[in-house]
């Protein structure tokens, strides 16, 4: 197959990481006999101090004309002063809403080798396996109005959804509980908002074209306790976009390795864009030392979600559990008896096993 | 002192533990020579069933001319099907609205003996000592337009504040900073949301009165990650509505034992609404074995907030901890080499403790 990606390295780390990326892509077309043609394009802050807007309509044309996105990451203290309309997180959210990406996967999947790292007891994580499917382009990132009233004396944020928004995001979440183990969690404020009212509403509509799938609702306060308490009660997981933004993040943390977990933002017809979920950790940048995992894992999901390549995901996530079996981490993990290694060697590795 | 007292047991458990607080607070009254008048009323469900309304305009009255108010827990899926002005936690919101109660405090601190029921390891949550400062009265929760749009079709939420809201919350904070050790994490979504520009904003204004108070600013998702990875990091934590009713749910696990904690909900007069974090447990209700702690530590709160009563309330915080020590426990908790008792009976070992 033939594929065009755009990759937007972004600020930070972005860039090695990306080209970590683009080797282990290289190494699985050459294999599977695909062609992959990669065309780099700005966003964020590189995107700011280039052509003075975190999101030039270059990269959104590009975009549109790909078959799908990596990302690298955005952000950092550097831009933290600009205004609102001009920092780094602007290309982030208005890529996402531009290319309709309303469906956020975040697979929250640990590492056995890695597992000793989370702050959780063992026995509390042992076998956690959740897939956090989050609404990205609606509620209150993008409602309007979004503003100052009254001199600067009150403010106001909406929460709005249209009702098609919900379906289409709840419809996914009852499709990808078929492909796994039949059970969904809904999160909700339902107690009080009335945005939650309506979700709950849809989700027990839909419920009927999926008779197969068990439903359980939770209060979002409630599920930001039983994630800790109890993560393996759960599979997978289908909230607005604010919520899935705090649980998601809040559930990064049972795996004990953040710069592991890819995630997929993607739309209907399958195309998508694929990021890891750590930031751009502008202090570790071009040091060589990056961990790259999470951006090729997020490149497997590309290939899964976008490109229907489940053979060739299925190898890239092998080659990255196997280097993690012989021991090689990066310096933001620790395994014991393991070694150490760059940004380059790490993936070079990941290459050997693929 | 003469002191009123509103007694809101409300549905579940809410009235044994309102009876074990009342138990406590007489044996304080009787060694100190105050006095406290109690005066009970309906609300939540209770009140449902009784007079149609989850607040009665007798009870809001009653808690108008009240020196402070304790309160059970609302709620029970008994309820559920009601339409949403006629529910339970209505009633919860509407109280802490007319009386304007707009600092609610968690602090999140374990017992050494409990810690061990923590999901957490040990040495993560270790020394752990959290207070969380939510607004209360503001944000999504109170904000119109809340409604249906276009036939069902689209839906709203509006989060909205007055700088003055956040002006008091967070003054509240650095003065509760002030109290501990001098730092003050805000949390806030500041790279989406222009509430919470508004409120970064305030914040940094505010620390010019509070020079020895060192500010730390966060960004709600990173938060719901820190306080897993590192809740030892934090001491005083400041955020509006919603995203403390999440943070402090989740927070809540780190001590293991979520029927140990009280709140508080105030305004600046003092005078307060103190309640349990834990729910109405319905399963359990009349059994005789619901946990009276988090009540009692409520009351604790309600003699060090409302009445200033600073010796009262570690006297009674001293007993609660005393009767874990020797090995007393509720059936929702474990004490290895320790001992199951009834509510009624736990409460007398805390009386005898005093
Ligand atoms: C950078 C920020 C705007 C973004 C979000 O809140 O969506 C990030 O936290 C994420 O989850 O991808
Ligand atoms: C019952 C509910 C409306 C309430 C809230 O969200 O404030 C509860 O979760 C709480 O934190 O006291």
């Amino acid at each position: 197959m033939n594929k065009q990606i755009i990759l937007l390295p972004g600020d930070g780390v972005g860039k090695e990481i990306m080209e970590a990326a683009k080797v282990v892509l290289n190494t699985v077309a050459s294999e599977f006999g695909h062609r992959f043609t990669f065309h780099q394009h700005a966003i964020g802050g590189d995107a700011i101090d280039q052509y003075g807007t975190p999101l030039p309509e270059d990269t959104i044309k590009a975009c549109h004309n790909a078959d799908a996105v990596l990302l690298g990451a955005v952000g950092g203290s550097k831009w933290d002063s600009l205004p609102a309309h001009l920092r780094p997180e602007k290309g982030l959210l208005g890529i996402r809403k531009s290319l309709g990406l309303f469906a956020n996967l975040r697979p929250i999947k640990g590492f056995a080798p890695l597992l000793h790292a989370s702050p959780l007891k063992e026995e509390v994580v042992k076998g956690n396996d959740i897939m956090i499917i989050r609404e990205l382009t609606g509620g209150l990132y993008f409602g309007k109005p979004s503003e100052r009233r009254d001199n600067g004396n009150a403010v106001v944020d909406t929460l709005s959804y249209q009702r098609s928004e919900m379906e289409r995001i709840i419809d996914k979440a009852f499709q990808t509980a078929r492909l796994r183990s039949n059970h969904l969690t809904s999160v909700d404020k339902a107690n009080v908002l009335e945005s939650s009212r309506l979700w709950r509403e849809i989700v027990n509509e839909k419920q009927q074209d999926y008779p197969d799938v068990t439903v359980e609702h939770l209060l979002v306060d409630a599920a930001a306790m039983k994630l800790i308490t109890q993560p393996t009660q759960f599979d997978v997981i289908v909230t607005e976009n604010l919520f899935g933004d705090i649980l998601s993040d809040e559930a990064s943390v049972l795996t004990g390795s953040l710069g592991m977990l890819p995630s997929a933002s993607i739309r209907t017809d399958g195309v998508g864009l694929y990021e890891p979920v750590h930031g751009s950790a502008p202090d570790i940048a071009g040091k060589g030392i990056a961990n790259p995992l999470g951006m090729i894992l997020s490149a497997a999901l590309m290939l899964k979600h976008s490109f229907q390549m489940e053979v060739e995901a299925a190898e890239i996530e092998e080659a990255v559990q196997q280097c993690l079996e012989q021991g090689y981490h990066t310096a933001d993990l620790k395994i014991a008896g393991g070694k150490q290694v760059s940004t380059k060697e790490i993936t070079e590795i990941v290459v050997e096993n693929l």
